[in-house]
């Protein structure tokens, strides 16, 4: 099941996506152009890990730390699937990171990793767009370079789904039809079971809380008027194009 | 005025403090022993400031920053005047930091720091409790030595009151009755019109969220059984125990 939230005639709505149609709450079914696509979550939190690929760490010219390192995403800088990711003026080094997105669904403190599965609630695609111009530190990255607002596209959906291994997906990011970044979470220094496990140790987790799980190999710098399309395969693919201040 | 937010006969509470009583929006009147305190306001987001007092970073042996460093403070690290901090197992070097709180009171951004006073809502206190322990470096502070649950103690109220002067405003904090840690907002590098010019520069600021100003010198750790009162004058004293888990 795809669930979303999205504005149709001047109401937020959250329903289901069937097809290539998306229905709300009332069984009404629209066109994708139709609709505006929101965030398919409303969090508490947004919490990312950096550095958690070998390789992605490896073309940055580091050591992958060993145990997580996070950061929040603030919930300003959410945005839905096909809106515009605005470069701020003065950034020149902004890149796309292709992320896969767990969302949390009870809330949950010392979760171990053998139960994490109990508190998930399904799965996203996430970009966490960084502006390296305002990075000084990889292992501490600071709030501006990744917060600004539009630098958190999620979705287009959550899918719930019981048969979904979050080990075991595809990530590719493409940037005007071009595939620049293609990873899998298999090779995830921190899995998704020992993340949560690792986060609940000392922070509740909620219901529709985000984990974005880190990014592979192959970022480059964007320009505006590139577009965007990050996909986590079996997911989905979240597209959207880069507009200047 | 004094604007709370409690825990009375069952239900959430916003009320306003009047001399030593409680009232909530019907007018019916609490003694504080009645009532359970919450956080005052309930934000989207807590953004914090390390090392914006000279004082401070030199007792650290560090040079203070040149620009804004940043940190977000999870909303499940907020707890109201008197709960109890939760010292985790494993922990030996936590610490208080009194904090100005500055609460925001409306959408905004690219605020100048000129306008700054339009955006504020108004001023509580905040204890930006911190576990030394997971400290590595002192620029970038991680996400978990000052985000636990129970980390962030905020209140007991906001004061809204135009006359107050964020720039002039005397914190103290005390273990066990005594004062351990004093300092004044003047002697804030970034002061509060730069700062929030500085954060809504890049991330839009909506209403009720907190601003925790940064701790002047004077931090010692502190051990389950010790109770905190972390002051700012004026504005109100924020009083927690701190529990073993």
């Amino acid at each position: 099941m795809r669930i979303a939230r999205f504005v149709a005639n001047g109401r937020i709505h959250e329903g289901e996506v069937v097809e290539d149609r998306v229905v709300d709450e009332a069984g009404r079914s629209y066109a994708q152009s139709e609709i505006t696509w929101l965030p398919p979550v409303t969090p508490t939190k947004v919490v990312g890990l950096v550095l958690n690929y070998a390789d992605h760490a490896k073309e940055l010219g580091l050591d992958a730390p060993t145990d997580p390192v996070l950061f929040f995403k603030p919930l300003t800088s959410l945005i839905g699937h096909g809106a515009q990711i605005i470069r701020p003026a003065g950034a020149e080094q902004l890149h796309y990171e292709v992320e896969l997105g767990v969302v949390i669904g009870r809330h949950c403190r010392k979760v171990k990793a053998a139960d994490a599965f109990d508190v998930i609630r399904g799965y996203t695609v996430g970009n966490d767009v960084t502006a390296r111009d305002y990075i000084t530190n990889y292992f501490r990255p600071p709030v501006k370079a990744k917060g600004y607002d539009t630098f958190g596209p999620l979705g287009p959906w959550v899918v719930v789904d019981e048969d979904i291994d979050p080990d075991n997906v595809e990530l590719r990011a493409y940037v005007n039809g071009e595939l620049r970044q293609q990873g899998h979470t298999s090779n995830l220094i921190h899995k998704v079971g020992p993340i949560i496990e690792y986060i609940s140790e000392f922070m509740t987790l909620e219901p529709n809380d985000v984990i974005l799980t880190g990014t592979p190999e192959g970022i480059s710098y964007v320009q505006p008027g590139d577009v965007l399309r990050v996909e986590a395969v079996g997911i989905g693919a979240l597209e959207n194009p880069v507009a200047s201040e």
